[in-house]
């Protein structure tokens, strides 16, 4: 008999990877997973790349590299991060294998059993599982249209100072996966708030070039390039959405003395990240194939979310809300207080559609009348169809 | 000022990592890195597979796979580890971001702080700081030339019995550092005095293929292939030295009560490994690609050790003791009790050569009459030159 850590103990195959799995039936019109669709991956932006790579490139990206990253891209991200005004000058950027390895990273140089980690309400399922593979204790503050209220952060955080209060985690720009974007008053009034409390803020930013409209991009700045000093930022963004989630790369950037304790413990968690999508990676950005490839999925990302908000304007039931996002990838569904989405989850999947219960998102693992549809990996032609069998399924169950 | 955890606070940047720093400078001849050499990658290869992938096979590279590999690439290593004789039907196969992972999530759900880990003197240092950062209490036990010595073993499995001993870590063929192959006797001997010990074995197996001489194949079974049951192994390898570090994908092979943490552990460490670098490892697989590849690489590092030992053999001092390594990458050196092999590095790298000091394997870090000298990644054509370098150094500090 095997006799595992404290940690693995704790660990279990939760419930919503069992609904994962029912909604991976191809026959299912699934608004499950944060992915975007195959089609809209740059396939023959890749051929281009590769076509252009010199033998010494292919025979790098065939070898090791530094565990910080491939000092190329290293460079290339820096430029491409100082054009998103991001102080690249007085941190440090290291190339991470995904935005989630980025976050388990900071846990495991930060987190103690028994720390205590503050999330939105609802959050990222991936960071939740990461901070709880840490033995973090998750305490959850509200958002509204507009952030995370501050109030109820103030709150939050004055309860919980001390030393087991350690880290803070946030998804300013099109959240995952209530799908709002911050205000730039409610990210100055934040960071604000953070001066005068002792709290490392992750700050992860997968989506924040995903904007419908040119209107938003000023309220996409990250908080990190608002003259944040001195509160420590950990600035985490990747690849998964801008190129593809395949290529399994993310950077973080944050000061100096957060990141010589990352970098050791990258080493000893996978040495480097893959080489050959760095260097692939390097030649998206150097060759400056990002900006067409933003303008295009922009495009269609916007398409598909008007679909699916007036086909939940036509057919969802009174007494459902649900968020309109200005970018991203989600929609962020809330029932009556005393409906289940597992049951919804349950008829849903009989008319032949799937979405993620709101449990998953919640850092206490309770609040359940909630959903997130992901308009962003479904065909676009079935978006209308699928959201109707979910507007029925609601109705079922009210 | 930031509050590291527990185990950030003691992960120090070491000396090795400055000792490396100074090793890389292109104009010094480095036997310190354990990699191949740029020019013996499978560059045309790479060429004919990215030019046989589907648009849809594309398509996939760019997007998440499941948490355990990308299904194609599992179904292909299934078929090359069932040749090697290594029992898939019994256990659960998971890919990894290279073995380096594999090691560092099989320690996640094993231990916890103050958990003892048994490993060989000397031992991988990747392996070491992985234990280290779970906060791992190492003991180290001798090598002789046919592996692991019994006698010692058995002592210091009986003395640390009981519920703090976790895990046991080998590396039994063309062993990091040692360069030293297990016998077929001491492979079944270990299982034998494993049956009667509660301990879970790391079988690390990177280099098995990279045998010189064909009559060594025998001894190259792994241990987990010789009817281990009831002894949990987990089996690692890699696509590290068969087909390119850069990859990143190596695997591990286990029981299925083990594997269901490690996949939860994976799930919240990385989400996958590069689906991209997956498709091309299925491709390189499944093409056939593997046999003429290792054919080739066997024979260039034969030359390259032989090389390296003729120039051992004419000029390293009497007193002086080295490992003839049947295969893979190293060769292991052995000084008079007395010398430092920090004193023999400094002399060498004024000559113009580097390696890396013993006491980098050494799991209690402390002796260090002993370095490592890899022939793998220098230029054959350097080998005597900087191996003569290394011997004066020696000769200058005796």
């Amino acid at each position: 008999m095997v006799n595992f850590s404290t940690i693995a103990q704790q660990m279990r195959s939760s419930e919503i990877r069992r609904l994962m799995k029912l909604a991976a039936d191809p026959s299912v019109i699934s608004f499950a997973g944060g992915m975007p669709n195959n089609a809209l991956f740059p396939v023959d932006t890749l051929d281009q790349l590769y076509a252009s790579l010199s033998t010494e490139q292919k025979q790098a990206a065939f070898q090791y590299g530094p565990t910080s990253g491939y000092p190329p891209l290293l460079e290339s991200l820096k430029t491409y991060l100082a054009s998103r005004k991001l102080p690249v000058g007085d941190n440090v950027l290291i190339v991470t294998s995904g935005g989630q390895q980025a976050i388990s990273l900071l846990s495991k140089v930060l987190l103690d059993p028994g720390d205590v980690v503050i999330t939105e309400q609802p959050s990222f399922i991936g960071a939740l599982a990461a901070f709880k593979s840490y033995g973090a204790e998750l305490h959850g503050v509200p958002i509204d249209a507009d952030g995370i209220v501050l109030d109820a952060l103030e709150g939050v955080l004055t309860k919980q100072a001390g030393a087991r209060l350690k880290m803070m985690y946030l998804n300013p720009s099109f959240h995952n996966p209530a799908g709002i974007l911050y205000s730039m008053e409610r990210r100055r009034g934040l960071l604000e708030l953070l001066r005068t409390h002792d709290v490392c803020l992750l700050e992860d930013d997968p989506y924040s070039e995903l904007y419908f409209d040119e209107a938003d991009v000023p309220a996409t700045v990250p908080i990190k390039a608002l003259g944040s000093e001195p509160v420590p930022i950990a600035y985490v963004g990747s690849f998964a959405k801008i190129f593809g989630p395949g290529m399994r790369l993310g950077w973080m950037l944050a000061p100096p003395d957060i990141m010589e304790k990352v970098e050791l413990a990258k080493q000893s968690m996978d040495a480097c990240s893959a080489t050959f999508t760095q260097v692939l990676a390097h030649a998206y950005l150097s060759e400056g194939k990002l900006p067409g490839y933003l303008a295009t999925v922009r495009k269609a990302y916007a398409r598909r979310a008007s679909l699916m908000l007036e086909a939940l304007g036509a057919h969802m039931p009174d007494g459902v809300t649900w968020t309109t996002p200005r970018g991203g990838f989600y929609i962020w569904v809330t029932l009556p207080d005393h409906v289940d989405s597992s049951d919804v989850f349950a008829k849903s999947l009989e008319q032949g559609a799937a979405f993620v219960v709101g449990s998953a998102f919640d850092p206490e693992g309770q609040r359940n009348n909630t959903f997130r549809l992901a308009f962003s990996h479904t065909p676009e032609e079935r978006i209308a169809e699928g959201t109707e069998m979910v507007c029925r399924a609601v109705r079922a169950c009210l």
